[in-house]
Formats: C-alpha cells, structure tokens, sequence
C-alpha cells in the first residue's frame, strides 16, 4: 500500500465500524496533514480516493464530510486469495451451467444470478424507440449498418468517452454481442491456443470459460476485495513466464466488488505496456458508480492501443437487447473482421433502439436512479448478511455495481449451501466458481441488485441460517 | 450418375437448350418408359425429381409439363472443380474483407453481395410485431428467454420442421445471432485445432473463414454446379484420413447455386455415419425453392444425431435481426453452452418479433411472393448473363436461393474484373474467394438478388463487356 492508500484505509475502516457516522465533518486536508505527519498531497489523494469510493462527499466552501449513503459496516474484509503462481490448464465443471439454468428460473430467488432486475430498466421508453426507430428504417441500413456498426451509436459511445475526457477514435469502437462476445473475440484476436492469460484471482466464470474454450493457460493473481488485483504479484507473474494477455475487470470488479484506485490502474497498464501485452478490460459495471464520479477505465492511462476496454448496454439499460462494444485500441480492425466472421453482427433493431434512447436525452437521469436504488439495495443486502449470517463473516464494500463478496467461516461449505438453498427455490453462487482449480469453498458471490424483490430479505435470511448451522458444525 | 439422373438431366438439357418449350407436355410415364427402355418407376423418379427442380409441373389427371417459369437456358454448366485430395491449412487473404466491406456501400451495385435485397422482406410488418412485443414484455423475460430462448420462436422452428414431416425435439433447437453462429458454434463443438474437415469446392468463404479461425485444415471435395458434392469422391476422401466433421449446403449452394438430389443426400449422411462423422448443414436457403416443394435437409435421413441443421430467418424474413437456429441432434446441449459463454443468446427483441409475426400468420404468403420474385431474378440474371458476357461462358441454373455461378473463358481473371468492376462503382465476387487455394480465377459468384434493382441491367451490361474485352485479350 501506498502512503495515501493506508491513510484513506484508516478512514475508511473509520467510516465502516461506525466511528465517524454519515453527516462528520472530516478533518481539513491542513489538519489531518500535520496530525499524521503526511504532505497535504498525500492527504488530498486519500480524501480524493474515498471521495471516488462513495464513503465523503465535498461541500463546496466546507470541507469533507461522511456521505448519508455510506453504511457503516463492522464486517472486515475478505482474506485476499493466495494463486499458487503457477500457469494451468482451465477446466470448468458442469457448475456453472447448473447455475446459468437456475439463474432464469422466475420461481428462483436470484441471490446467485449475473443479472440485474430488468425492471430498473427503462424497458418501456426502449420498446417505444425500437418500435418507432425500425418503422421507417431504410431498407438498406440492415445491410450497410451490419459493419462497422449503427453510426450514431458509435458516435454516443464516442461522446460518452469524451464526457470522461479520453478520446476514442471512432474507428476503434467495435459494437458486439454484448460485453460477451467483445471479450471473447478480444482475447481470440491477441493469443493461439496454449498461450498463458493472466487473471484476477477470484475472476468472473466466463473468463474462465474464455480460457477453456480457447485452450488457453490461466495465470491466476492474488486480487483485493478492496484495492482490486494485487500490482506486485502481477509484476512478478511476468518475471516468471511469457504472458500473452491480461483481462481483468478494475471497477466493480466481478465477483468482489473491489474497485482499483487510479494509480493503480496507471501502474498496471505501464507494466503490461513494457513487455507489449494487451489488456482487456472488462468494465461492464462502470456506469453504476456510488461514488461522487465515474471511476476511470484502465484504457484512460493507455498511450499505445494495447488496452481494449470492453462495455456494453446490457447491464445499465437495454438488458437482453444484446449490445456491447469494444474500444479495440490496435486490435480493434483484427476485432471487427472476427465479428464479422462470427456472428456477422448485433441485432440491427436493437442498436437503432439504443441509438435512439441515447439521441432523445434521459440515460443520464435514468442512471443516476438506478445507482441510488442499487446503493439502497447493498445497504439492505449488508446488514442483512450481518443479522443473520454465521460469526465472522467478511465482506466487501462495493463501490457500485451488484456484487457483494461473503468469506464465513472456514467450515461453511459453499457448494453445500448451494444445494440446500436450490431445495429452497434460492440460487447462490459459490466462490469455488470464480477460481480455475477449485479454492475458497467457503465464498459466495451475492447479487444485491435484486434487494427490491419482496423474497429477498427471507431468502437472507434463510441462506444466513442455513450457513450459521453449517459453521456450528 | 445414376439411371435417373441421367433421364432427368435429358430431359433438362432439352429444356434449357430450348426444344422443349415452357408448356410443352412431356411423354407420359409410361411411353417415356418404353421409349428408354427403363423401367417406369426410373422415369417417375427422373420427373419427380425435376419436378423439385422446379423445370416441370404435374397437372392433375392430366401429366407432366415444363414450367412457364422455366427458363430455356443455352449455357452448359461450368466444369466441376479437381481439388488435389490433400488437406490444406487454411489461409484467409484480405479480399474477403474488402468485398465485405463494399457488400454494404449503397452507392455500389452489389452483384458481389452476400445479401439479398432487404426490402423483399416484410420489413413494416415486422417493425410493428416488434414494436408491440416489446411494449407489454414482462420483464422477467429478459433473462428467462436467455436460455433456451424464446418458447414460442422454438415451437414454430419445430413445426415446420413438422409441416417438412420431420420430426425434431424442441430441446434439440438452438438459437443463435444467425445462422453464422450456429454453424461457428456447431463447427467449433465437434472439432479440435488440426483436425481435417470437408468441405465443398467451391465453398461458402464464410467456412474457409471459419477453419482458419480455428485451426483446422481443409479437404476441399469436386462439387457439381448441378448436383452438389460428388459422393464417390467424398467416400474416397473418407478412406485416405481421419476426418472430424463435414461442413455442407445441400440446397442452393453458396456459391453454386448447386442442389444435391434426394437420394445423395441420404447416401451422404449414411457414408457419413458409418464413420460417426458429424455433418454440419449450412441450409439457410431452403425456403427460397423455385421448384414445386421445399427441398429437404441432409437432416431429414438422420437417424443417429449427427447431422447438424443450421437455419436462418436472415435470408427469407428478419434480415439484420440476427436470428438463426441449430436443430443440433447430439451435439445440441454443447451448442447451446458454447452460445451461452459466448455470446449468450440473440436478441431478444428480434426473437420475439419474430415469434410475434410467426404468430400472426402470413409467412407463407410472404414467401410465395419472394420465391416467384427470386425466379425472375434468376431469369433476367440469365438472359444478362447471356447477351453480355463472353462466348463460352457456363453457368449453374439455381433451383431456389439468389445465387448464380459463372464460369468465364480461361483468359478472363475474375480479380482483375473484379478491381475492374468496383472502379465502376460494381461489386463482384471473384471465384477466387470460394477455394482455399485460389483456383478457378475465371469463375465468379453472381448475385441475382437485386435483378430488381433499376441499376441491375446497366451494371451486368457493363462487367459482361469488361469480361469480353478481356476475352479477346
């Protein structure tokens, strides 16, 4: 950890036992410089840094003060997972696909689920765009839209980039099956098979499945609950063997919540840029940020087009529409001619309809609900997991997105939890999911984004019970 | 050949060269069997089967009679391709993309196209199911249709499977993002990287592409431009090596225009499964039939799962919705989990416009419309071809789909023509495209599709002379 890094960690763990409560004033950045002996710089960055995480706010002319929104939380974080460092072949069991059929099951609490609940969606607006959009389409534009893709939806994504002040050649956005397909072809268009893939560790299952599928090696790094995968081990990962690829998701990361700070995102794209290996980023969840600004994707610190920063529409507006894209950077024509060889392209009505939500105005107030009813629901989804979950369980402290990362106690087997709770109409994800050779039997992945369901506080509570009668043996 | 086709293939010569005259009756069964001296369920057999051809129509209680709609044609077929037996890396050059990429310019006349002319489609139709299915969808559905996708869609693909008289296990019916992800999928399912699979010669660039993508090596086999693969050369090609999968289109070959008879296809599948190879079916214009019924897929003599039956609503219906199917008999459960991880499921608005319109009824009517369009197309294509182009030139005469094969004098270099041609504001593609090691630099792939296209008669004018000018030398 950095000198900043620590000093905003304090703070933090401050905020989450209760200590300093939503509404403090924070010390001033003169103040809080001469009390721990730091330079003011180094207390800016951590007051900045917390700021971005969504625990203080700024009050113009005022100073920094605990956010309302910002829970306390007495649960620590996760213990970081320890990869033995070495290269594997990926495996993936028939778990997931168990899970992937239960997720859309409706008779199923989805605590386990990927998804969101759609209906925080503007499903109804989209329908009426795509409705209106295809009923005087040009004939044509389902041929000359196929590639490189509908043009004032290139253009919004463009714009949406630049409102985060990176500038993104036109041609270098490639739209795709959604996020899926980008990452897929992503990683196709950068490795051969037998190629070694460095990885977060725990890392979202369809990584995994990406591996596989392509006969590639994972590379599996320790990864923060908190500060996200770990810059060191990534360094000395490299040192060790050749390495073809680097995918990794720095906001909101999937399954752990954890957020990179910014320098860490800097440091990891300079030392991936030294031995020219391209980053894909998957930042899916970046638009449901609780923090006072959009975290910055890793793609913003790359001068040379190695990172390829994958998004989508499926998980802030358009769920099911299928629509994502790819900021190829270098690879980005190799990615469209993949596309084009596989998939040919999105669903044309779909990319219209979008096009046309994104021309008439409203993603922005859309979004900024969405993110307050996704932080209502982790506070709700939190405090469930610590009225009724066993002892000593951890968990992380997402700073946006819908994923909540539980450690209980050694003796809780996830995978068991799993079945009892699928007998009771509840899907979970256990950790051993997101790790290639099986570790973290005691992890779970949790979907809060469903905390509106009126199923949810009962299914807490009994998968909570369930995993308390496990822990007493 | 057998006695049939060699009584059926007369009886069209007679056709095409003209001597037999649209109206014309044809010799009773049982005089054309005396006078052949075979017996008459050979020349049933031989009238059937140009009946399906769409050359000759049975009148009730009255006879056979050449079509009106048939058109005499005087130019023998091209001369089948002799691929040299060995299997092949396979290496994909950059003119494909370039083709693809003037494919959707609408300044050029896309005689080059892959595509057909998007408003024969039931475009405002469909724009309104798709408008209203979306306008009341429940939510939930957002994800439930994930997997296996759409109910509705999948039960109308299985009941026309039905009306064909085969019968397929809803659970056996995929869906993909077209049918280009069903037959990428479905390849990339039964092989490894280094393993030979056969393909037609000439074939669709879209399976030399798909090879490449995965490492496998090609085994190119003789294809007539009128009967499709030739057997014997598959079952020779069978005993030299060990062969994953075979990937085919038995009706309206792209680019031959090819149509294997029935009784090809059933010993194909049954060479086939001796070996337990899988066949792969690329049959995405079997609906686009000029003759008296839809041919059958190779799928409807497999008894043992092995044939994989890829379909489309692209080419006949939903063009840019990306909508597809796979009946994939065993290897279907795979199929599906590899869409899942890899691009997850189609759009699910274009699935449910889809399902929407199948509802409504009407689809059948649509198509009798774009096949009687199609066969003028073809017929105006063929007279072009003949006042235009250089003496010697053959051609296929297509069954059904959109397109036209043509094999010019040797002297004629199709890429040439091509450069040629697109200065012009033409696109065109260049036989070249079809092989995996260009052979069959006179032939080119002609798309009739857009006969109706005002610029149509000017454009095939113009690349004819370009090709006579370069005849003459």
């Amino acid at each position: 950890m950095t000198l900043y890094e620590r000093c905003a960690d304090d703070i933090a763990e401050l905020i989450r036992n209760g200590i300093l409560r939503p509404g403090d004033k924070l010390p001033s950045v003169r103040d809080a410089s001469l009390a721990r002996g730091v330079s003011r710089s180094t207390v800016f960055q951590a007051y900045y840094h917390l700021e971005s995480m969504g625990l203080i706010e700024a009050r113009p002319r005022s100073g920094y003060y605990v956010r309302t929104g910002s829970q306390p939380v007495s649960s620590p974080e996760p213990v970081d997972s320890t990869p033995d460092g070495n290269a594997k072949e990926v495996a993936i069991g028939p778990m997931v696909f168990e899970l992937l059929r239960s997720m859309n099951r409706r008779d199923f609490v989805p605590l386990g689920s990927a998804f969101l609940n759609p209906s925080l969606c503007p499903l109804t607006r989209l329908a009426r765009h795509l409705g209106a959009a295809m009923r005087d389409f040009d004939p044509w534009r389902l041929i000359e839209d196929l590639s490189p893709g509908n043009e004032s939806l290139r253009r919004h994504i463009v714009l949406r980039y630049g409102l985060d002040g990176m500038v993104i050649d036109p041609n270098e956005v490639v739209l795709t099956n959604g996020a899926m397909e980008g990452l897929n072809l992503s990683l196709q268009a950068v490795t051969r098979p037998g190629d070694v893939v460095l990885v977060e560790s725990p890392t979202f299952y369809a990584a995994l499945q990406a591996l596989d599928r392509l006969q590639l090696r994972s590379l599996e790094v320790a990864t923060s609950s908190a500060w996200g995968i770990d810059i060191d081990a990534v360094a000395k990962a490299l040192k060790g063997q050749r390495v073809a690829a680097c995918w990794i998701m720095p906001n909101f990361q999937n399954p752990l919540g954890s957020s990179m700070p910014d320098d860490r995102k800097k440091a990891l794209v300079a030392l991936l840029a030294e031995q020219e290996i391209p980053l894909i980023e998957d930042d899916v969840y970046a638009e449901l940020y609780f923090g006072a600004r959009k975290p910055l994707p890793a793609k913003a610190w790359d001068t040379r087009g190695l990172v390829i920063h994958c998004g989508s529409f499926s998980k802030c507006l358009a769920p099911g529409y299928r629509v994502g894209w790819v900021a190829g950077g270098r690879h980005a024509a190799r990615i469209e001619q993949m596309r084009l060889m596989y998939t040919l392209s999105p669903a044309i009505p779909s990319e219209a309809a979008i096009a046309a939500y994104l021309d008439h105005g409203g993603y922005d107030r859309h979004l900024r609900r969405m993110r307050a009813a996704l932080e209502r629901y982790r506070a709700i989804a939190m405090e469930a997991v610590r009225a009724h979950f066993p002892a000593g369980t951890r968990m992380s402290t997402p700073q946006g997105g819908y994923f909540l990362w539980l450690e209980m106690p050694e003796s809780v087997d996830a995978s068991r939890l799993h079945a009892l709770a699928r007998e009771r109409g509840i899907s979970l994800a256990p950790g051993a999911l997101f790790f290639n050779h099986p570790r973290s039997t005691h992890c779970l992945r949790l979907n809060y984004g469903h905390a509106g369901d009126p199923r949810f506080a009962g299914a807490m509570q009994t998968v909570g019970r369930l995993a308390a009668d496990m822990a007493q043996g």
